[in-house]
């Protein structure tokens, strides 16, 4: 009677927008096997964001090769009626011939800059957008909300307990690899932690608090099972629950207490009264985590009132992307059959043709601009960012190593983040935007073309 | 080297977080065994919304007895160290054997009324609490959302094109489920339509034009294809797209097009000069779509306008909930042993013990005001909300195909959805507030643990 919850990789062919499966029918039947060009980028930053950290394009690149049209998967087209038996038996042999170039997970990106762009016969190209978007959107926006809380806490850690409050099961999974690529320091999420390898954290509940008959009887009986624990101290009263802490640990000095939890209330007003009785107790050892419900600015908050808390529990703001639940990305047609196209409607204006996106640094290795220019252009200054990680319909290996590595290679970027991208406000005016140009060639190519 | 995308409903037991694990644990070896109540609920409602859709909760109910720890989970755990080998046998044993309590799919919901009770031995139901959360707050989002949408279009059928904006795979597809039940007419979403029985519907996208060399044969060789088809105009254009359909129409008589989209500028002026177009050449029976990127605000001033628009499509607002895309949910440890608990922390109140929710109606069955009761009171006037859907661990299949009729049952409460529910600014003061008072016996309650 109950429809099922999950979804098998088997069935992600058809996770896809009605339209592209008629359109490549039409292609098919229209013997439409040119070569085209397909473009992944955002036109405008959140306007509360200085940069995207783009994340999952690889993750999402290296399924590709692997899609079918299965049995099962032809049979539910077929019973649309919307489609013939001979394209059908076309998509049951489909196996992905093209090329994919991606920006190598954790890079900072910026408007109208590819992510990805895929190179193959039309269908095939168009038969991705979809599914492409919907799984790069997902981590591209968790690690770009994760990261700016890494920033605010500046150097205390900080840790995702926000499963619950996730868009399903996919979003908690597959956004623990997007917090591990940013930074985080662990999760609380048992099979997101497990599967992306980010260590697993966690405390006790209030429930846990109340099922005992008093405070002092659940913390001796958690402390008990597991030494080295993070006790919730806020259930009742958050420095009474501290002074409960330090009662046990005198009664019961065989115990280990590795930190408390403050989750309600001021906590920098808190966290000082916690640190003062515990400094006081000798506990200077016991440290103190905060959260939930926290966002950057309160971190920085917290952060810059020298709050001496030691971690931050993050979860609501983090795990949807509060103050940007969107990307406004696009899959865009900039090439078909060897020749630039775009499109014209009235204020949206797209770049023609296949990229490459140029990153110059300075003596420190420090972003100090981008080009975007045309894919076969030469001598244009800069590190060439996007790299080809599928060719011929195969992955290449080597590269895809690239993608476990994401994580060092955000930390890296982020110490050498210019400071107008370290800042957490929304960009006040064009002084705050990293400078992004067009090369001669992309120009000439736009005046021409657009 | 890829980890996988996809999650198997042998994985679900392990989508938790730690404390859960840790603390029934706990209980386990502190023989806490008791029968305690658990409560979903929020404690305000989002401030731009009137009402939230409670859907999912059945849907999520019904996987609970089938949840097991397989062998792969078990050494999952065991890996982590944090648990006894006595516990994990414990816990492959496992079988739900409690009893869940839920909403009817798709019921209008207010702050502090269970969306879900789970009353079973403790360390059952705290187990449940991350996965059911986050299963729950994704369906009940965006059928949250859709039904806004369907209010605003006043009768016009509003479609979801949003499968790319949607945060992963799971809220993609689950997605329309929710949008099923809160009443959307059809989906682009070709997954979620054929697993939750929601029509397809899709159109072309401007990549197709642009791979022709010019929009007309783009039309042209579609509306072949694809008898009764949309045909998308706004690509260089948009009246002159429209002008290109007409011609079409002239030159190939035998081609027939239901409708033409907009998906750009002016919806209203554009919409109102392609039907003027439309019915000079007598093709008044050519309808016109709009979207994306519409909310129930722009639907709502384009219905209030007259646009001549005869459905909408609508993906990005709709497909995070962007309003509102999170519910501040609570899993609350209500009752334990069978004495009543209930938390303290400062600015936030809980109300003890097991509930039911009675709605009473007028005459015409338009809801007018809740009573949130104890579970065991008697003499409450109205209709009880909360049904047993799993009894000893089994779900009841003549409750669970309520699940299946959600869509109608949101029709009818639609239908008959009193004035100031049913308009789309935020609630202005309390006299926009439905009514929930608590019953004597809930209250007195309340006094007495509180």
């Amino acid at each position: 009677m109950s429809t099922p919850l999950t979804v098998s990789e088997d069935e992600l062919v058809l996770l896809t927008d009605l339209y592209q499966l008629t359109m490549t029918q039409a292609y098919w039947k229209e013997a439409m096997a040119e070569r085209a060009t397909f473009s992944l980028f955002f036109r405008r930053l959140p306007p509360t964001r200085r940069f995207m950290l783009a994340c999952g394009q690889q993750h999402a690149a290296a399924l590709i090769p692997r899609l079918r049209f299965g049995e099962a998967e032809l049979a539910q087209l077929a019973a649309t009626g919307l489609f013939e038996a001979a394209f059908l038996d076309w998509l049951g042999e489909w196996r992905f011939s093209g090329e994919i170039r991606t920006l190598p997970e954790g890079t900072p990106v910026f408007a109208d800059e590819p992510l990805l762009e895929v190179d193959a016969p039309i269908a095939e190209a168009q038969l991705l957008e979809s599914l492409l978007m919907n799984l790069v959107q997902l981590e591209t926006l968790l690690a770009s909300k994760a990261v700016r809380l890494v920033i605010a806490a500046r150097g205390r850690p900080v840790v995702d307990f926000g499963l619950r409050r996730m868009h399903g099961i996919d979003a908690a999974v597959r956004g623990v690899r997007a917090y591990r690529s940013a930074g985080l320091e662990g999760t609380s999420n048992v099979l997101g932690g497990l599967r992306h390898d980010l260590p697993l954290r966690g405390t006790m509940a209030h429930s846990y608090i109340l099922a005992h008959d008093a405070e002092a009887e659940a913390f001796a009986a958690f402390a008990r099972h597991y030494p080295n624990t993070t006790l919730l101290v806020d259930t009742h009263d958050t420095l009474a629950g501290v002074d409960q802490v330090i009662a046990l640990l005198a009664a019961e000095p065989e115990l280990s207490v590795a930190a408390i939890r403050l989750d309600s209330g001021d906590l920098g007003a808190l966290a000082r009264g916690a640190r003062r009785r515990l400094d006081a107790a000798g506990h200077g050892d016991v440290k103190i985590i905060a959260g939930s419900g926290l966002d950057e600015w309160q971190i920085a908050d917290l952060v810059a009132e020298g709050a001496p808390i030691d971690g931050f529990g993050v979860g609501t703001q983090l795990g949807v992307s509060a103050d940007a639940p969107v990307i406004d990305l696009s899959y865009k047609l900039v090439a078909y059959a060897g020749r630039p196209r775009v499109k014209h409607s009235p204020g949206k204006i797209n770049l023609p043709g296949p990229k490459q996106v140029y990153r110059r640094r300075d003596a420190e290795g420090r972003p100090i601009g981008d080009t975007l220019a045309r894919h076969d252009e030469t001598g244009i200054e800069g590190e060439p960012l996007l790299v080809p990680l599928v060719r011929d319909g195969r992955i290449d290996d080597a590269l895809m190593t690239l993608a476990d590595s994401a994580r060092e290679r955000v930390t890296a970027a982020l110490a050498a983040l210019p400071g107008p991208l370290r800042r957490l406000e929304p960009r006040a005016g064009p002084e705050d935007d990293y400078p992004v140009t067009l090369s001669p060639g992309l120009a000439r190519l736009r005046r021409k073309v657009g």
